[in-house]
């Protein structure tokens, strides 16, 4: 039996490793197939030409690491997402969605990037439990380490997890996969560093009795036929 | 193999209906040991003598209804679980985890019972991510019709789900069971009958795609193996 | 005496059915003028270019059967309402606002259609406490099967009902104009069903001590005379 | 015909003032019979003997000013409420709910004050939509200057009014009301003075189109017939 | 040794005083150089075009008075700012912080009016601690009397102020600043009037055992060396 | 002249620790006075009557190791003081606070330990901006590594900071702090570990430009002379 897919929707290149990387490799390595789709690329005019090209081949080295099924960038430009005909960016993600049917799903949490808000809405819409929709098990919300964690409390939504994943035996090819962002990767103390990194998967998984953990927020979750831990 | 067993923890009898009784029964269906854990009774001197044991056969009718695996009584006052012992309350409900060793365990959502507070407390730590806690899969918190949406918005939490179990094929044992309880079923309109628990399980499955519904908050889902609904 | 007018403001048509309907029919039987103002349409290039003059058929017959007064039309675009020039939008509400006079008018809950969130901003400033605004006695919004079900919890807001309104005698008008409805109207199990309709008014009115209800959530109540249900 | 009657529930002598002073004035005026239900009293071991009787003969003064029709004093501990059996202290003030048949109930917000909470707590119950409670046309949370702004924001709820009532002609009546306090009144600059209280009445009416107002939180209103103010 | 300056970004002219002017009084006072950054204009077509020139001279006259070291203006278009670019939007803001090195920005807090909150999202990216903004000490946001009350309780975020500052000495200049902006003063009663802002500092203040206060709600404060108020 | 002191409040010994050992060192470093105060201790019934000596002394050893000038206990029963006298409770540590006038005080998050709940409300009470508290610059929560992630999004308030102390100095002092706690500290991986304290330190700290951090959520600040940041 094939086992159904999971879809990583990640706003930038990188995002998908900072929030899921640990998971995107415990389900490669157990044969589940992943799809990571990147939404947005640094495109001029805000960006030189050459930037998108270089991230392209970043994010490719870094999905190998992490052993990724499918790659699918939709090269909408970056920092303007918000400003997009609605139509047109939850059309973009609603048609990877349709064609996947994927189990699970992964957002980002809707944060201080103005970016991660509008892949938020448009990840939102398009698994509402309608249609092709109704087959989705889990939707969830990663977080992005930085942008999470620059927000307004009590003017704006706190990341508040309620499901870890174990990525004890994951979290090095986490940071491995980060590590090929050449174009993001920062000196620490910062907050976009393998070392950041590593203490918030310590820290979340310290929480829930495990080496190193990955944290989300659940948004939906459907069961259809027996709780499936159960077994 | 022996699934391992789910909890849930009602402060009074009838909880465990009004918000399981459809999961339950599937699980049941499924083979699954269930164990109801009903924290209080109606006791002297703030209930005659004879309440108690009228309910306690209420509940029993109820779970054979169900399937119930397992039916433990704590006995405790109700009322009044607001000032009992922390210890003496959280131990009574802590033993019965450690012994079951649980992968789902279901507790009250705290609402506008005082009771249903203290319930809840009880089964948050005796749940904790730690030493036997570490095997708990999923722990959720269920919503009790009435009391539920007898809030004050804005100065409670509201019961906002994000799990939702198809019951399509047990909503009929849900209200069969809730039958069982004599003394506690009501006329319509009111909170308390199978009209208005038909109606919710209606309304939730409806809002998921599913014909009958039973909807839950998440505590905390723990993650040790591989994405269990996408085996 | 004449009655103040009552104001629903709806994004698209069937939305004032679904979060209204039965609290329209009774303002009109006890005669209360109601506008209804549908601020969207399904138009070309999103749309064929039949099916906005279909809906607006579809909407007169069901404002029909709840009595409504004056239906009025805004035909600004559907699902980019949110991409419009924040004067033009909100400007149209507000001429409709500034004519009518309302004492009570009801908004659209915030929730995951991005457009009920645009249309819930320019109604939240075209009903502001300021000049005419102050004779406003009520401002309320409203839940919408469905959309106002498939937030996320914890990072956008929950429908929380503060008021319900006893429409045991107008649920079957609710319904029957949601049946005119023919483009909006699902097969059960979905959303947007006469039966997670009916389910939805059973439940709101059942935790209100009322055979059916719809509920709300108050957004602003200014009493300058006496407390008026205390007459 | 004779007006159903309001019930203003509070914790300590004085806070009936300081929440709800001027819109008790405004219903006298009207001939609308208010009840004032003082919960605790300042008594021995924790105060001296003498003090219940002083701000007993306080509360008096300050109730016929403003028109008071029934002041009833329950005499339970103050600042120990939270540890009274619940049975106790939600039957006593239950049994005056359920005497009365009040039209509208005025409870604190459960802030700072954990009497506050204990007194909201148990008017919660008192005034649950089941049996006589399904009269009651409103149920609304008043501010109390100091404690309720003297919480942990994020950590604890935030007072967010959605109801306004104009007390241009009872302002007042409110602040002298509160002066016969003389036990509570304070030197300015302090929480509980009448410039703070005037203050607080001139910014709340402003933010409403009023000269002075006095804001509330709405538990739950319930709508039997048409809306009342649409009359 | 220079002070460091502080920085307030106010979406339209007299935000920076309705939320900050006691504030900024007191900064001047002291010798801290203060910046005022006005983000919009009154512009053609939404407004003639002779309201811009005019605002800007009231915008001097009431920085003077307040002893405001530089006044700086954008001069986007009020009203549309959600609709601009976000990074030409961002961009103008954070140019102005990178230029300043800020030890303390006051951004306004995201409330009914759509331009706050486009200038809130502006203002937090350009503080975010990274680079230069690791050296900016505080982060906070201030009420603006009557947009900040017109929310929506529950689907909105409620402004809860965590810092007060004692405005005592400075009330007066703050409502002489705000009686320069001619065009914006209304009469009483209207939220935007001297009466009520001197209303909402005595009763800040006197929750805070201070004559007149000033409420901000912190977003971010970071401390470097000792507890600067320690010293 | 003399440094005003600073309070930290601790439900149980090491609590002070997990939450401010790194900003209690950075602070003795620099000649401020510091006080801990232990509300609780692990007495007989409910734990052999050895713990609370050989606890205490580690206390006091944990102390020294941060520089603590002075060290108090109330001994009062651990797991039970949300059911101790109100008055009895919050009376002791206002005492204390009284006594001390401290510039800043810090108490525990109000998290999933029902002590923590407790000691969170006296600690309120205690230092209410009345009276001597007034005089109170700061009062901030810390978060207890374990129990603060331990709650139940969205029924329970999440954990939100918007203060980070640097403590890239003093961090080797916290773990060393806490390894003296011997009967506390547990292996990895468990939540109460030095390497869960260091990751959250690191992960605190790069979120704010910092390589270590503590952080808090500030319940109040008042601010009566110039900003003291800007000086």
């Amino acid at each position: 039996m094939t086992a159904r897919p999971a879809l990583v929707i990640a706003p930038h290149p990188d995002d998908e490793v900072l929030g899921c990387g640990g998971t995107i490799a415990r389900l490669t390595d157990q044969g589940v197939p992943v799809t990571v789709l990147v939404v947005s690329a640094d495109l001029p005019p805000l960006y030189p030409a050459d930037v998108r090209g270089r991230v392209h081949q970043e994010a490719l080295a870094a999905h190998a690491v992490l052993g990724v099924t499918d790659s699918e960038f939709l090269d909408f430009p970056s920092v303007e997402l918000s400003r997009m005909s609605v139509a047109e960016l939850t059309g973009g993600v609603q048609r990877v969605v349709d064609r996947l049917e994927p189990a699970t799903v992964f957002i980002p949490f809707p944060d201080r990037h103005v970016d991660h808000r509008a892949v938020f809405d448009a990840g939102m819409v398009a698994t509402r439990p309608v249609g092709a929709g109704t087959g989705i098990a889990m939707v969830a919300m990663y977080e992005t380490i930085s942008e999470t964690y620059w927000n307004a409390p009590g003017a704006e939504p706190t990341f508040s997890p309620n499901w870890v994943v174990d990525i004890t035996e994951t979290v090095g090819a986490k940071t491995a996969a980060f590590a090929e962002y050449d174009s993001q990767v920062q000196e620490y103390p910062s907050a976009r560093t393998t070392q950041a990194l590593e203490a918030l998967a310590l820290f979340r998984g310290s929480q829930a009795g495990m080496e190193y953990g990955e944290a989300f927020q659940i948004v939906r979750m459907l069961t259809g036929e027996q709780l499936p831990w159960q077994a």
